[in-house]
């Protein structure tokens, strides 16, 4: 292997967990106070989750580097169009990083729940870590955050858990819910009514939970089968437990 | 439903996370503040690692309540003898909690990683959370400090994770590890060579990456067909990445 010589700017991947931001750990609040740059993905004209959660926590005079994602919609996320402009994307913003951590700068990348779990970081990191020093700082992932929320034990003893994207096709998420224990489906949005379709047919719809904006200020709960319309948010996923408290 | 009026006394079930004590929520830290009396799960004469996590963060004067397990070894879980005993042993620590939150005290229990995915808590809550007001404060889990630990994103996209227990036989771990894109393997300790075996069968083994102790002062990490004898601790996995930095 080449050998890598570090420059001197550090990027660290800060996970700010799922919403409330006491769920920050001490090791991401020391992050914070040593960056010189915070950065964060956004949505044009948005602020972001991850910058949403730690509005309070920012010292005075720290460098935001916004990084507002080309796309807004996933429709077309299949088709090359996509694929170039998102991964043009992450180089251009790759790039924007580089051009402060060259210049000597700490950067903290924001990132909401978990940097490596369905995270946009890992764009960055697979970019950067060969040639600048790199660490990522895991955090709360939206899961536990909604299962605690929920006071809902998920797995016990050899239970298998399954997370599983709601963007998968009714079979296919009926196929592997009939075949774990427990499951996290996670993308819920406009999957709602095909998610719940697929939990009817393997018989599993009665224990589901269904949480949004967990840990958040507004966050709601309730069992999949009493959610009376088809309306879920971005935040929010499906908890499906594999230990019912047996014991 | 049944009004519930809770007694005075607090459950927290408090997430340690994997090992780094800076890996603690300020969330958790609050909790270990405002206890009155601090329990945790340990083997006899141990100390616990979720005990060992918070060991330079407790208040003085805070009371312990240490629950020892009765049971040392998982052989015979399978067993009625084992199950009762267990159950005993939970029916036990369960009043011995509940004489403290009777009295009006707070009791935090510790649980390393997250308390309700694959933690002891669970136990406790599903018997005293009708009765006493209870909360879930959730932990940094330990696949996300391995992964995080490693670098190495672990999901993005539609990728499914399959978290799965070493104790599954290998015919089974094989089928599941074939059938998602990332998985990781909890539990490893003596299943290691069945691991192996399994991962290989299915043709996963190059990319896996065993991760001991993460977080941990003593942590280490090898990509796993590097790892040159068999020997795992109970603090170990395996993670097995469903993305690979394809852009
Ligand atoms: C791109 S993934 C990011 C996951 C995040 N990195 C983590 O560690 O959980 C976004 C999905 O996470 C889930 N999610 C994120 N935050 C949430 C919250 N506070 N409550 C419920 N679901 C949430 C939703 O299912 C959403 O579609
Ligand atoms: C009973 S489970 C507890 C899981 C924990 N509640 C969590 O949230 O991750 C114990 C298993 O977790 C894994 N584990 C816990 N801490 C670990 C660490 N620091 N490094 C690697 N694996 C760990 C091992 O596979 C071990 O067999």
């Amino acid at each position: 292997m080449a050998e890598v010589l570090p420059l001197s700017g550090r990027l660290i991947g800060v996970g700010t967990g799922p919403g409330d931001p006491e769920l920050l750990t001490v090791k991401a609040l020391r992050a914070l106070e040593s960056a010189d740059v915070l950065a964060f993905f956004a949505k044009a004209g948005r602020r972001g989750n991850g910058r949403a959660i730690v509005d309070g926590l920012l010292k005075p005079g720290i460098v935001e580097l916004p990084l507002y994602y080309p796309v807004t919609t996933e429709i077309e996320k299949d088709h090359d169009d996509y694929k170039s402009q998102i991964t043009d994307f992450y180089d251009r913003s790759a790039e924007a990083v580089a051009a402060h951590l060259s210049a000597g700068r700490t950067v903290a990348v924001l990132s909401e729940g978990d940097p490596l779990f369905y995270g946009s970081y890992m764009h960055l990191h697979v970019r950067l870590a060969g040639t600048f020093s790199a660490e990522v700082i895991p955090g709360i992932t939206a899961m536990s955050g909604c299962w605690s929320v929920a006071g809902l034990p998920i797995v016990q003893g050899d239970d298998i858990l399954s997370v599983l994207p709601g963007t998968l096709s009714e079979a296919e998420l009926a196929r592997r819910l009939a075949d774990t224990q427990a499951a996290v489906i996670m993308k819920v949005g406009r999957n709602l009514p095909k998610i719940r379709r697929a939990l009817a047919a393997v018989g599993k719809l009665a224990e589901a939970v269904y949480v949004e904006r967990g840990t958040m200020a507004n966050a709601a709960m309730v069992p999949l089968p009493e959610k009376v319309d088809d309306a879920a948010p971005y935040f929010s996923l499906v908890l499906v437990p594999g230990w019912k408290g047996r014991r």
